[in-house]
């Protein structure tokens, strides 16, 4: 049997104490995890932002992989934690819309609130539920609990607004959703839009000041310093300045929750 | 058997190819090993920060996982590597104070220090010890090595001054310690101290300009932008913005060993 | 048969969703691997840093263990990816430079280009070569594939330029070549360059208006705030400022890849 498999996704900060804290509570109870950092770099309280790194990732892990995900700014009030089965895939999360890019893509599956106290019996902070609640339910699960036992069944709903592409004619409306670590500005428009549209490869885009004329494959498709569009790894529309800081040099700044700011357009 | 588990936390900097050497030395000695990070973002040199970071972390770790600490502004001088055995749990660290926060809240316990070069045996570097001494140190003792064979006992004294928070009548002054990754600004004053005296929880708490009116159970219980007072996870007062960044607002500077500067005071 | 060992060296950033992706991906095609990372905060596109990174750190692990390094900027056009076997150790990555520094210390060995697609069958992005190609490979050579059913054998050459040391007369010009993360200036001068030249310890050291008479063993053989050079634990000259971050000091900017401004020079 192969050793049970969990990943950590959270806004504690790179490299932070508590998600060593995390870990360290998971192995006492469950020694033989194997533990994979997603990620701890989603800009504190940014819900949508985790939504989507974990939605990205944990679609390349084994199926039997638990997800844990806490970006949980009302940890300690009365929000719900969540166990979700999607996709046979599984999640333990806050009930805040951090299942949501999940969610959309793979449909709501089921899921379970975490009512039953005997499955996390010490004793528990206000102010760290990840550390508290969720690492011993991870451990529980990897050991082969039966995740209804957790609580009652609970549907899930999408929580956040996610501004959605649009098209008008041969005109595409969209905005960038986030930066990566290279500074790429990654769009809400993605691949199977663009094909489902028969969008050209010679289409014009602009973002700002900024006018791009056609989609490369590559980033090393353009001379150093050039502005690029391309759909990246993750399946959506990028825009990419070669070798440089897409970011940096249009001042992108990662908005908290609300609407993106930075509207991006397509004609052809 | 289970997997033996060593932990690391050192002031390399998140993501330093130095942990990488000491993770490739320590799996070259004992390849079964599991070595999970606590933090590599001490502040350079930092000790007393170290100090706090191992002995918050190291007690959600299982009792017979192996803790090395380097901290070491003094590396390749005549100042002792110790391994201590305290209440139960094993760590490897430099003689500097980067185990007093465990010695405080843990007691003194039994400690060696390190001088039989044969379990070492490999070239030393003068600038290195945490690769050339505690990494093959740490791996011999997850194989089982009697740490008694490693030097001779030495009492472990608590070599760092700790501001300690005083109470006069029914004022309490204490300062800030430390900021963590959110930027709570975490005190020294701790739970057990607020419950010996009886602060109740209407308790007017100042920091510089800043007043707060009684404690509040979570973060999530402040309106944002407010600040609020709360017990955390690690058990002592913090005082934070609610959905913001309190060391950014305030311009706390992670002092280095020296007293902390900011003052907090409680009145009931 | 102890756990096959597979390390990381990237460019995506530290903590990284990018990284998490290429672990998950690898842990699909064999769950039981065990992943270092090595770094992922190679500076974006810096072949050079990322080179000596590598160098650097993998010799501190076993043998057998497979290194993956992608710093890529050229991924999805006709640039090569390799697996190399140099001095018994293994290494996937790019033919563009990456592997110079080991190539340098430690002969070319043999290596091949991966040319075969049915060791990594699945749809392959134009833009994340490590998760498409690597990790699937990388995951197959833990497993025990032969490398020389990857593709063709090539012969890896040196790409980069790297600026060497010269000695004339009882003189050294050099050049630092990066900082870590202490800020410590590290140079292209090694131990054995400077061995071979019979270098007296009280050599004076000149790095700008900066002089430092004589080396030191460790950094804390000097007062806080002076200046020393000592070599380091990777066995090169490093010129450091006793706890305090010398690059900062000096405003060390790490070049991309061309030659390294900083001129450092030795007398005696």
């Amino acid at each position: 049997m192969p050793r049970p498999l969990v990943t950590l996704t959270t806004d504690f900060g790179a490299d932070s104490p508590y998600v060593a804290q995390m870990k360290g509570r998971l192995l006492s109870l469950h020694r033989d995890a194997q533990i994979v950092d997603i990620t701890h770099s989603v800009p504190p309280q940014n819900v949508r932002y985790g939504a989507l790194a974990l939605a990205d990732s944990a679609v390349w892990f084994p199926r039997d992989a638990i997800h844990v995900a806490v970006v949980d700014p009302e940890v300690g009030t009365d929000r719900k934690l969540v166990y979700a089965c999607i996709d046979d895939r599984h999640y333990l999360a806050p009930d805040n819309g951090l299942l949501d890019a999940v969610v959309r893509r793979d449909g709501p599956g089921w899921s379970i609130w975490l009512t039953e106290l005997e499955y996390y019996p010490n004793e528990v902070s206000a102010t760290f539920h990840g550390r508290d609640i969720l690492a011993p339910v991870a451990a529980q699960l990897a050991a082969g609990l039966d995740p209804r036992l957790l609580g009652p069944a609970h549907e899930l709903d999408v929580r956040l607004s996610w501004p959605e592409a649009r098209c008008e004619r041969r005109r595409i409306t969209g905005c960038v959703w986030l930066a990566d670590s290279f500074g790429n500005l990654i769009t809400n428009i993605d691949h199977a839009f663009l094909k489902a549209l028969a969008v050209p490869p010679t289409v014009r885009i602009t973002l700002g000041g900024i006018e791009i004329e056609g989609l490369t494959r590559t980033y090393g498709d353009g001379r150093p310093g050039s502005w690029v569009a391309l759909v990246g790894s993750s399946g959506r529309l990028e825009i990419a300045l070669v070798n440089g800081n897409a970011a940096a040099k249009v001042g992108f700044l990662q908005t908290d929750e609300g609407e993106a700011e930075a509207v991006v357009e397509l004609q052809w």
